[in-house]
């Protein structure tokens, strides 16, 4: 039992105020964990594009003053009543999405999307009373992917929390907590490419790079990377892409650029920009027979996914994934273990590290394309 | 080696010489095979939906004059140079697709989208030469998908020419070579529901019929026909149908309705009407986590495909197939097998029968939804 359980907790969060504003640093105050909840001391948190989008608000439904971050590591301060998975002390990871282990979807092996605890980006509050448990001044600030990493200490869903091996390095794993489980996943667990086949990854950025990564785990022999950043390809060397394709280099839809690259198309494609334009052309670049398109990136709340319906009948399948298609509780451990073995490399997708007083500096790589993962340091 | 090997027939066919006008029966001249390529004596033909939309040429490309017709059964007159499967005699099923046997999708076992031979709808020659082997007083008259069996003779290519035990009845097997096997293996090859589950079917012609039974002998429990047409529904029964929708009912989406109704969507759904709204239903009717929509029906050539990317994220599949992804030459006698040991009803499909000289009374049943499958006996 820690000496703050029970206690509303005064630290450091990293507030957005409005859209698109450099986030400020603020002290607030954090509720002690309701039923069913863990309070968790936040030791890393990287960035993903998804944080940037819901700060930036274009595309999304905007929600200020809001805590973001949702990639992290850290350490259970304390439990709610009834949760028996963790205890304080425990060595965990907060995902995005959840296992209730009770509805259909848990019941599943095929599905992750958890009826109770599924990725709901416009929640703001917490599953159990409706309410927030962060707050300054008595103004309540909303959570973010049920997660809100950006602060020293956050109040998660314990569906929503893996349990870790105490010896992992929490300043690597926390990118397993979304980007590269996500890309990983959505190559290996569900566009299952064969050895010696083609796979053309859509956007080069840590989830992309992860599923180019699946797909040299799994033999591929050629791995397409399809970037507008054209410094993305250097780097992505290391993750097995052997070709690059830049659309702003062609006149012609990156589509039609990749069938004649690949007699016809590619075996897989993953797309993981969540640009409309990658969505369409990752499904219509797959060959016809046997072709599989996987999204992963997350489009814009208005956009339209448009093809003809005949790219279909010609026997290409297209199919979606949240989080890899892992179930957190179930596979995170696992795959920290695979880390542990070596079987799995995390280190080379961290490309930046910032202290957390200098997290916007980690906005600004992201939004530059310079980094593939910033690490935000919590404790410097 | 029949007497009329090499020479050429004169027989009867029906001519379509424009767009929604009866069919005319004519005597017309039927040219000898060329090198790989089978002349066959139809027995027996019936008509499918993709006859009556090229004779419409409505959302399709026309073309005219035009024997239509692919749905058939007959005997081989005669072969051309290098064919070795078949011989004058054997007992044969036209296909509107075909197998090269070199191609990339030949030798994979996922495609049956033969490089050479898929179906092409706009061609209106053979593949050899460019010709037509169809005349009358001189002036060529199209094919249709390759296999034009409107006719007492017709020209094929001998890859689309399945060689099938001569036991079999030809008046019964014939809906084998298109709608039946195209249903029941969108079904059992694509679609793959498991027993105890939930399958919507789209359109409740054969195709749709066809994928039913399919569904019924997968196991699935709950089996929910979606037609336009109630009068459908009586029928459908008998292909293990237990649940109806008709959109035209209800004030919202069917998807709604279907969601409402399975809670949350069904495990699978089957499109076998070619309704671009019924393609977008399908999709959209499918459980998240695990749900796959297969699509059959053939869209009008300027339809478009539209949804949120979304409902594919939420870990939905959409895929496509031809043929119930049968491979016609290497599949389709042991289809004909499982219809002779009684494994596969195609009796029940068939609910009227006229003799060739009253071919448009077919299609007037077609149109008015009063048949599922039309014969048409071309000797009497
Ligand atoms: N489905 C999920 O479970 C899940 C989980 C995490 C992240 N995501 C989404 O995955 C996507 C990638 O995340 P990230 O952190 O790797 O982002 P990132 O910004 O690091 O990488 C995105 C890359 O896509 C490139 N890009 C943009 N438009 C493109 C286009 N039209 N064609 C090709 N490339 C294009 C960018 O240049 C960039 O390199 C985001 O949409 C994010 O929201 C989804
Ligand atoms: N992909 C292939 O290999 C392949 C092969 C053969 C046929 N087809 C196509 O399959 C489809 C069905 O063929 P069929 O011979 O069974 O036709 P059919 O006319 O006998 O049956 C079609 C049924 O769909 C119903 N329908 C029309 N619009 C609908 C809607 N919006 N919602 C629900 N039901 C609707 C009609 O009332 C009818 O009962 C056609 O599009 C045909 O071209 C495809
Ligand atoms: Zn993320
Ligand atoms: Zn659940
Ligand atoms: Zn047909
Ligand atoms: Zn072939």
């Amino acid at each position: 039992m820690s000496a703050t359980a029970g206690q509303i907790i005064k630290c450091k969060a990293a507030v957005a105020w409005e859209a698109g504003k450099p986030l400020k640093i603020e002290e607030i105050e954090v509720a002690p964990p309701q039923a069913g909840e863990v309070r968790l001391k936040i030791l890393f948190t990287s960035l993903c594009h998804s944080d940037v989008y819901f700060w930036e608000a274009k595309g999304q439904t905007p929600l200020f003053p809001r805590i973001l971050g949702h990639e992290a590591a850290g350490i259970v301060e304390s439990i709610g009543e009834g949760v028996t998975h963790l205890k304080p002390g425990d060595h965990a990871l907060p995902v995005f999405t959840g296992e209730c282990g009770e509805c259909a979807h848990c019941k599943s092996v095929e599905s992750n999307m958890c009826d109770l605890l599924r990725v709901n980006t416009d929640r703001g509050v917490m599953i159990g009373d409706g309410k927030s448990r962060f707050s300054k001044n008595g103004q309540p600030i909303f959570h973010f992917l049920g997660t809100s990493t950006f602060s020293e200490y956050t109040v998660v869903h314990a569906g929503c929390v893996a349990k870790i091996d105490p010896a992992a390095p929490l300043d690597k794993v926390c990118v397993l907590s979304c980007g590269v489980c996500t890309g990983f996943g959505a190559t290996v667990n569900v566009a299952k490419p064969k050895p010696g086949s083609s796979v053309a990854v859509f956007g080069l950025g840590a989830v992309g790079l992860a599923a180019a990564e699946g797909a040299r785990i799994s033999g591929a022999s050629r791995i397409i990377g399809v970037d507008l950043v054209s410094s993305r390809f250097e780097l992505a060397k290391k993750f097995g892409v052997n070709e690059f394709v830049n659309p702003k280099d062609h006149d012609k839809p990156v589509q039609e650029v990749i069938a004649e690259l690949t007699n016809g198309g590619v075996d897989r494609a993953v797309e993981c920009s969540g640009s409309i334009q990658a969505i369409i052309s990752a499904f219509e670049c797959v060959h016809d027979g046997w072709g599989v398109a996987v999204l992963v990136g997350v489009p814009n709340k208005d956009d339209a996914f448009k093809t003809h319906p005949m790219n279909f009948l010609t026997e290409r399948t297209l199919k979606g994934t949240f989080y890899g298609n892992y179930k957190p509780l179930s596979d995170l451990p696992s795959m920290v273990d695979k880390y542990m073995k070596g079987e799995l490399e995390v280190d080379k997708f961290i490309t930046h590290s910032v202290p957390f007083s200098e997290i916007n500096k980690a906005f600004d790589l992201m939004l530059k394309g310079e980094s593939i993962r910033c690490l935000i340091r919590m404790q410097d």
